[in-house]
Order: C-alpha cells, then structure tokens, then sequence
C-alpha cells in the first residue's frame, strides 16, 4: 500500500480554522435558537466596491466576446496589473521595484504556504510566536521538524516570543536561521513594526545571510505615515527580503482571491558547492510548474483598486473596520479587559480574564456570550491565554459582541 | 546564505511552455512581419459561452450587495457547484460520488503537481511516456529523483513507453509502484484508453496497493459513449484511483481557472507502522492549509456549465474543437504525414517528417511555416520525433497551418 507523508502526522488534528468552525457548529446545533457573532476568522463583511464590481462585470462580458477573449493568464500576472502594483504599492513610496520581481497569486495563504519550497530540506526556520499557522505548518509539513512537543512546539523551528515586554514584535535573537517569517501589522496579535525593528531584522538577516518573509497582509491598516508600510523602505531589504501583499482585507477580496509576491533579483541563495542562486528564478520556475495564474476577471478586480475610485473606496471600507477595532479596543478596555493591537491592525489581542487557557476562554464565550473568538494558542504556545478579536464585522454585531462580552466577564482582570 | 532545494536544478532550464515562448518570441522579433500561427500550447481561443458569462456578470453584481457578499470560499468547494458535479459528472454516469469526495481547484495542473506531496519522500512514482510535463517535475522538485540521463529520464520514476504499437496507452507493467499518473484522453498523444485498459490498471494498482492519479481534463472530447470518462466507471477503482477533472477545455476556461479532484474515501494510504490512513483526510488537510478555495465568480461560471443552456453551449464548443482536429488529422494525413490522436482528444500527435528531432522540427516548422506545435520529447523521451500540434484555434488558421505544413513539408514520409 502507499505509503503516506507522515510528516502531516505531526500538525494537530486539524487546520485552526477549520477546528474553530466544527466546535461553532456544534454548539448552533445543540442551540439552535443562538444568534452567534463571529469575530473569529479574519474574513470581510462589507460588500465589494462598486469600482471592483464594475471591472469584474466589464471582464465577464470582455470574455464573451471574440476580440476579448483571454486564454492562459501570464504566468507572474497581467501588465496592467504589476505596473498598478509597482507604481502605487512602491514607487509612491519611494521604493523601485521591477514588473519581473512581482508575482501574482491567488493568496497570501498560498504563497506563505509555498515559499519554503525552494528552500534546502535541512533550512532553519525561525517565526514569531504566535503566528499565523500556516508558516509553521508548512513547513511541518515538508518535513524541517520533529514531532510536536506538549506545547506545541515543533524541534526544528526557532520560536521567538512576542509578548507584553516586547511590544508584540521580537527583536531578532542572537542566533542563526535561515528563513524568517515576519509579519507586520502582526496577524494575531495586531501589532507593529516599527522601522527600528525591521532596521534591526534587515542586519540580523544580512549577518547571518538569512532570508526574511515579511508577510505585509494587513499593510493598509496601517495609520500611521512614518511606519514602514514596506520591508524594502528598509535599507538594504533588497537583499534580504520576500514581500508579501494582498488585497483580501485591503480590498474585501477573501472570497475574489488575489495577492502578490515581490522576490528582489539580488536576492540569492546557495547551493551546497557555493554556488550562488537568484531566488526568484526559483520561485519562478515553482510558479510556472505548479501555478497557472489567476483569473483575468480577479485582475481587473485587483486593478481597479488602484483607480481614484477604487482606492477611495476601498479606503472608507478599511477606515470602517479600523473604527470597529478602536471601539472593540476601547470598549473592552473599559470593562476592565488588558487588550493589545487594533491600532493599525483590524485584530485585537485580549488577555483570557481570570488566567483561563485560550480554548477554554473561546469555549465560554461562545456558550456564554455567542461570541466566536479565535484561541491565541491555536497561534502558537506563547499565544496561550489569549484571545484573538476580529474587527471584521457590522458596527452593530461589534457593539453587540461588546455588550454580551462585558455582561458575561465585565469587571475581569486578566 | 540560505541553501537553496537543489532538486529544482535537475530540472531543464524553463518549463517546456516557457520555453517555447521564448523561442517564439525571439522568432517574432526577427521576423517582425510573420504571422506566427500558434498551434503550440493547449489554450482555447472561442469566447466563454453566454451562460457562463452571465453567471459571472450576475455573481460580480451580488458580491456587491450587503445580502450578496461572500468571503472565504468554503474550503471544498460551494455546494451548488459539489452537487452539480456530482449529480451531471457521475450520477448521470451511474457512478456514485459523495459531495465531501470532490475538491474544487483553480486547476488540474496545481492538483496534479501537489498530489505528490501527501505521498511518502520515497514513493515510487510511474508515468507513461510521453507525459505532461507537471507528473515528472513536481516529483522531480520534491527530491524523488535523481539527475535526469542524456534522454532526460529521471531515476527513480517508472517510464512506461506508449508508442504506435500499443496504440499510444500502454498496459501497466510487471513491476511495483506506489503513484502511477494516467491521462486519458492523453495529452500529448491524443490517444484514449479504452475499458479493458482501464480495468487492466485497477487491477494492476489493487495487486500491488497502488494509487492510480487518473487526469481526466479532456474527458469532455471522448465522442464514443461507450468509451469510459471517468475511471470510477471501473470496478474497483474506488479502492485505488483519484480522478481529476478540468473547466479549462471542457468550457474555454483556461484563463476563469477551475478544476476539481475525486479523493474515495476508500482510498487509504499506510503509515510506516502498518496504520491505514484516509488520502482523502490528508488531502483535505493539504488544502486547508496550503489552499484557500476559488473565487465565488469563478465557481457560479463553473456552475452554469451544467445548466441546459450551459451545457449545450459548451457542448458545441467542444464540437468545434474537434471538427478542427479531425481536419488536422485528416489534412496532415493527405499531405502524407504519419498522425494519431485527435478523435476523442483536440491534440493530434504527428511524427516528424524526415526523420527530424522533434525540437528540429519545431524550428524548422516555426522558421518555414511560422507555424508553433510542440516538440513530442518536451513530454518525455518517448515524445522524441513527434510533435502535438492542438485543435484549439479558428477554422481559418486551422486550414491556413495545413495549407503551411504542406507547402513546406509536404509530401514527407515519416
């Protein structure tokens, strides 16, 4: 018989989000009557924008149509697609980037998920503890670790804590590793990285010839202009550095599917005589194998964010669910809940009150408040005992949530 | 500096696509006046049918919509598309599949490359030959293989030669392995397997517990009812065999990006230790961590397929194409060419005249004809000294290449 990738043996009994999902399910189903609020996955709720809908429609009928037709898309993306990028994502700020050094995906996920790919079996992997899941199980996956200890952490990978005294965003360690995932704003806990910081990882990746992941999701939640929006507004991150992007939560686009990859030509790695190899011709040669782009009609959706309009729009609909993070932030912290994040981020990070572990706090508040949190330990073991609060969602579920969260643990300390 | 996976550098310097637009483009470029015919790479040229569009354009308008808006797709896929796979694909067929079997992608080429992974590093892995280049190359970039030899055979992968004699589908042979990848009807050859082939390789796989990878992509081309579309219309082969199924030519949906995968959930893999695993468990935990579903758009256009108008519609592109490769066929006959495939199948698969290596022949016919095929051995040893010229243009440019070929080559003998 076959035998399998025993490595996947290794992850947990299943995917985070799709854990959190059956335990909701189960509870509507022995509660019928339960109207649950969902501030657990980081999913959209505000419709697309008009200017998004009307490319899309227009690339419908285009494809109908003899002259409009389109086969196969490019394979790193549409031209009128990577020069929008370029020119607004980075040159407007200052940063060359060139149209072969983006490659177009259907997710952040994906492209998270793949990266480790064109790397050696034996690379040392470094994240952020918590983090988003996918770096770690990934990389579980293509079998870099050993099996999970009680904690759940994976031997093999270096954990760096976030935590209060660190404001959320570790500082690089004294040691080495090869590939390093960052992810600002911080996708869970909703912190920032300020340039100092990503000064000090583009060093620490340069000394040790590291390759940063600088997963920048959440890139336009972040409010404040002096913050690097960018891993390449850091000197010397064209050596160092892949940038991830995506429109799922600039744009409303989780269910549109679109995000990119920038992989810098200098950007190399080695081979085991010394040989020194352009990582984005690697990435290339995976995508080109293994990918076969992303729709036209989701392009013409991505692009039209870059129009006067789209930007606009899709502006009101982040500055709108930055708002829901600034009232969940304040209202929890007024009755009496230690939050974190939600300044430049659409996450809040709460402490469980009264020292519960995050699965059992996620627990109780779904059968006490119906409220759906996502467990900071699903995030990784320094993400125990706390909680994860999305601000994607309608300003009257936000301050519902809030009312039922404050009636049914108001007054906690944590 | 960070080591790179080097099993990526035994591959041939571009993916063979890559590859011939480059050539293609040199060629232009010198020959600024030609008009190059493209009879190269599979890509459907009619426009998307009515119903599909519609759908699209409908789907675009609801996503604008407060009651509209959907975010992450679910991860398998949304029911109406589950169901109507399930219902038109298999039910209509008498073969049973269950909704939670199917998992709906952006492409069979991203299944077909990405199903190696929940399969052990040292499973032995069979394709005929020739074979789509992803088989071979996504099992070579995972470190299954050694260099590849002066022929570009990979050790450590099983090649099973289909040439003239056995009608271009081979029986399975006398020997183990663990993942043995069929395509009927084949692409490049054109050739499709009959019943008895097909039962030969169930059997085959239960003797000796191994997983059969059925791409069925161009299934819609098969023309004679009583030839099998699905290798679950097989005895047995719910035991052994995941089926994957494509959008891209069936309804013109190279560029919407669609596809799905059949996973029985009596289909197990083993562990080291003997225990029985699900492959559709791992599977699923495979794309709920690497993947995060297909657009809404894109799967209510997969949908309408299956509506009356839809399936009319692409029914009578699927009939244009064919028509197209019967002319191919029989033209490039006429001429005195040596040519199979293109009954059940849009690819004609042509020796090549005079003897000529088939990537001679690609330039010759490029540089003589301004006419682009693709070289046979880009599939595999067995493809040296043939050519896959694909169905998949207008009528014109069909009877224009045949015009081309004749005058240049005609009158070979191959």
């Amino acid at each position: 018989m076959a035998r399998i990738n025993e490595h996947y043996r290794k992850l947990a009994r299943g995917y985070l989000f799709p854990e959190i999902a059956r335990r909701v399910a189960a509870f509507q189903q022995t509660h019928p009557q339960a109207r649950i609020l969902r501030l657990g996955i980081g999913d959209v709720t505000l419709p697309l924008a008009p200017a998004v809908v009307e490319a899309m429609r227009r690339a419908a009928e285009e494809l109908g149509t003899q002259e409009g037709f389109r086969g196969y898309p490019p394979e790193r993306g549409y031209d009128f697609l990577l020069d929008a990028i370029r020119e607004h994502d980075y040159a407007a700020r200052g940063v060359a980037v060139e149209p072969d050094e983006i490659f177009v995906s259907d997710g952040s996920k994906q492209d998270s998920a793949n990266i480790q790919e064109i790397f050696d079996a034996g690379a040392r992997v470094l994240v952020t503890d918590p983090a988003y899941p996918v770096y770690v199980d990934a990389n579980v996956m293509a079998g870099r670790t050993g099996e999970a200890d009680p904690q759940g952490r994976f031997p093999g990978i270096v954990y760096l804590a976030a935590h209060e005294a660190n404001g959320f965003m570790p500082d690089p360690p004294a040691e080495r590793a090869d590939l390093a995932y960052l992810c600002s704003p911080n996708n869970p806990t909703g912190a920032v990285a300020s340039r100092a910081n990503l000064e000090r990882w583009v060093a620490w990746a340069r000394l040790w010839d590291a390759v940063l992941v600088f997963d920048a999701a959440y890139d336009a939640y972040i409010t404040d202009p002096a913050l690097p929006r960018s891993i390449y507004e850091i000197e010397g991150a064209r050596e160092c550095a892949i940038e991830m992007r995506s429109f799922s939560k600039r744009a409303g686009f989780t269910g549109v599917r679109c995000a990119y990859t920038v992989i810098p030509k200098l950007l190399m790695g080695t081979t085991a005589g010394g040989e020194r190899v352009a990582l984005r011709d690697l990435w290339a040669r995976r995508q080109s194998t293994k990918f076969n782009g992303v729709p036209y009609v989701v392009q013409r959706a991505a692009a039209a964010i870059y129009t006067p309009e789209g930007r606009k729009q899709t502006a009101e609909q982040v500055a709108f669910y930055l708002e829901n993070a600034r009232r969940l932030r304040e209202g929890l912290a007024a009755a009496g809940f230690t939050v974190f994040g939600g300044a430049h981020a659409p996450y809040i990070w709460m402490k469980t009150p009264r020292g519960l572990s995050s699965w059992d706090f996620f627990d109780r508040l779904l059968s006490e408040a119906h409220v759906v949190g996502t467990p900071g330990s699903g995030f990784g073991p320094a993400g125990e005992g706390y909680l994860r609060l999305s601000a994607f969602n309608s300003r009257e579920n936000v301050a519902e949530a809030l009312a039922r969260i404050g009636r049914a643990f108001g007054g906690s300390s944590a």
